[in-house]
């Protein structure tokens, strides 16, 4: 058993700017903390989430089973990131739908729910929404910011945007943009949602109805490039559903399809639509080097943080040739970087998944992390 | 400009038995041939396609744009199948929408349309189709049967359900079966379309309507496993529609989605969504090992065909691995076999575009059976 997590909220009245011209005049971000900031108030580790997460990144709630934090393997007391030694804040991204200001809130302004109408946000406005809330926590330099897929892509950007604030970032299982293939991928689970007679172009709130079909076939799309084409065929292979094959186009025949079918089922039931469409496009959008003529080298130079980059091998979505771009970006600017490529069979999934080899690394960085704030504490 | 192409029909009223049990009383099949057939008759060619595809393999309709056949650039007159030495058949399989009987034909026994009810089809059943067809012909061996992704299964069948009757078997971007991942995205297209409301269990013909919804994501989804990583990378990119980002999740942003949106559109408005159920499903089944222990080598045992086989090396929906095992169960049973990986970076899609490695290759080999031909004829 993990230990007891607690849900807060912080609201913010002072309106946030978004990179798309709009601004949010007022929000509230949905957080969690583990562990104590020390007096130094340099022990804070950020850890920021990918799609379909949220800042309940580790611990339980009471009374409730399956409730178990994402990435309660990596952090809490005794693990990797140890809550013994740091102070560690789990964050809600704004437009999501556990908590943080998304569009199943109330558009003060028109005083109905946003829906499709909430401002389009990027990975760039959650980091400067999330510095807001850091701020508030009297913290005025994270010890690291941590996150895996489009949690990576955050931890890269805090380095960009908040250069003096980050001693440490770690990008893991990211990239510095989505390739053609990935966004593909997001428009198809994009415009099922969007297709589905009950999205009603957003606005599905006010219809008492759930695009479920929609969010089904996206979430299935999402699963299968989650997972490397070798772990599905470990894992399912050819495998029936019945002893034999029944002839049916409907019916479920194969085993891969009776699990992706129960993912997009209850995934279908907990995720709110408009959010799956701000986080994809979110996601598309991140690209920090097209403002430097697609020059990543020249977008991190503003960077001072050292870096920790985790690849896992058989990771198709994200590969290790895209954090080979990041890692060869912050060696032509001398950046202190730490690459690792874990030979993993899991495909992007493996960030999620307890192995020694990565877990291990992951222990082994934060621990030099943890003597340098204790002798910072001690001065 | 190619060479008019006339389709023409034949009718059965002999029962075709399935591999499910039921049986189809009559049927016709569409085919269209090209060249002559000889005296010997044994220069005949049969060409399978894959899933989109139809007899219409090569040639033009008159007066009809955009109507040359899908494999034109390798079968007709001095191409590598050249249509001066062989005759060549293009069929349509059974259950699709381009001219054979299929789900949109009248069930005889209910008169009303089959939809839905149009019995299941393996590539077996479609095998064994296509012999009636060769055999009423007058056709006792094919000089060839030739196919790309599913239509190399198919002709790799052949081989085994009538060896006698094929002198060569020519299996290209194929597969002895589908794997997990394959099998999962066929499910999220059949999911897409099955819950697209207009579909109607399938009949949604007598509704008037049309799934055209399921059948865009379907479409969107084959897309994107039919190009390379690499191709879409240098096709696509991260270029805008438009010049600057539109911050919109439900508009057009990349070029990709563009390109995407635009060939589901296209297919939706003519491809069937019930064949679409059940060509993916004969896909998905097609196992010729598993009555064999999984032993392909034992499976192949019964071959008597010499084979050409050939992969793309940046095709991940039917990798060279996957043709290698074809190869490797071939060569331990002894039998002729060329094999070939191009190093074409176009992905699956390669097999049907032109690459002077590859249709050098077929070529020569045609080239190699016809001086064959020739001798026997002479005898």
């Amino acid at each position: 058993m993990s230990f007891i997590a607690t849900p807060q909220m912080m609201s913010f009245s002072e309106p946030l700017l978004l990179s798309s011209g709009e601004k949010l005049d007022h929000y509230r971000l949905t957080y969690e903390t583990y562990g104590k900031l020390n007096a130094a108030k340099d022990n804070a580790v950020l850890i920021c989430h990918a799609l379909n997460a949220s800042h309940h990144v580790a611990g339980v709630y009471p009374d409730k089973e399956d409730s178990v934090g994402w990435w309660d393997t990596m952090i809490g007391p005794g693990r990797p990131v140890d809550t013994n030694q740091f102070f560690v804040i789990g964050i809600n991204n704004l437009g999501s739908c556990f908590g943080s200001t998304g569009p199943m809130d109330i558009n003060p302004i028109t005083q109905n729910i946003w829906g499709a109408d909430f401002p389009v946000v990027t990975v760039e406005d959650w980091v400067h929404s999330q510095e807001k809330l850091v701020n508030a926590l009297g913290i005025n330099r994270l010890a690291a910011v941590m996150g895996g897929s489009l949690g990576g892509m955050q931890a890269l950007s805090w380095a960009m945007e908040f250069p003096e604030k980050v001693a440490h970032s770690v990008v893991i299982a990211s990239a510095p943009n989505l390739n053609a293939e990935n966004i593909a991928f997001n428009e198809v689970a994009r415009r099922a949602i969007v297709n589905d007679p009950e999205f009603h172009g957003g606005h599905f709130y006010e219809h008492k109805v759930i695009p479920q079909r929609g969010l089904k076939i996206a979430r299935m799309v999402g699963h299968i490039t989650y997972l490397s084409d070798d772990v599905m065929n470990s894992k399912f292979g050819r495998t029936l559903k019945n002893e034999k094959i029944q002839f049916s186009t409907q019916n479920v025949e194969f085993q891969i399809e009776s699990y992706l079918r129960y993912q997009g089922e209850k995934f279908s039931e907990y995720f709110d639509a408009n959010t799956y469409l701000l986080i994809t496009r979110a996601l598309d959008y991140f690209d920090p080097a097209k403002d430097y003529e697609n020059n990543l080298t020249r977008a991190l130079e503003k960077t001072k943080a050292n870096f920790l980059v985790i690849s896992f091998k058989t990771d198709w979505r994200f590969s290790p040739a895209r954090s080979r771009e990041i890692v060869k970006a912050l060696i032509e600017n001398k950046r202190g970087v730490t690459y690792a490529e874990i030979d993993a069979p899991h495909g992007h999934d493996a960030f999620l998944l307890e192995d020694d080899r990565y877990t291990s690394l992951v222990r082994a960085y934060f621990k030099n992390i943890s003597k340098k704030i204790d002798s910072t504490v001690s001065e």
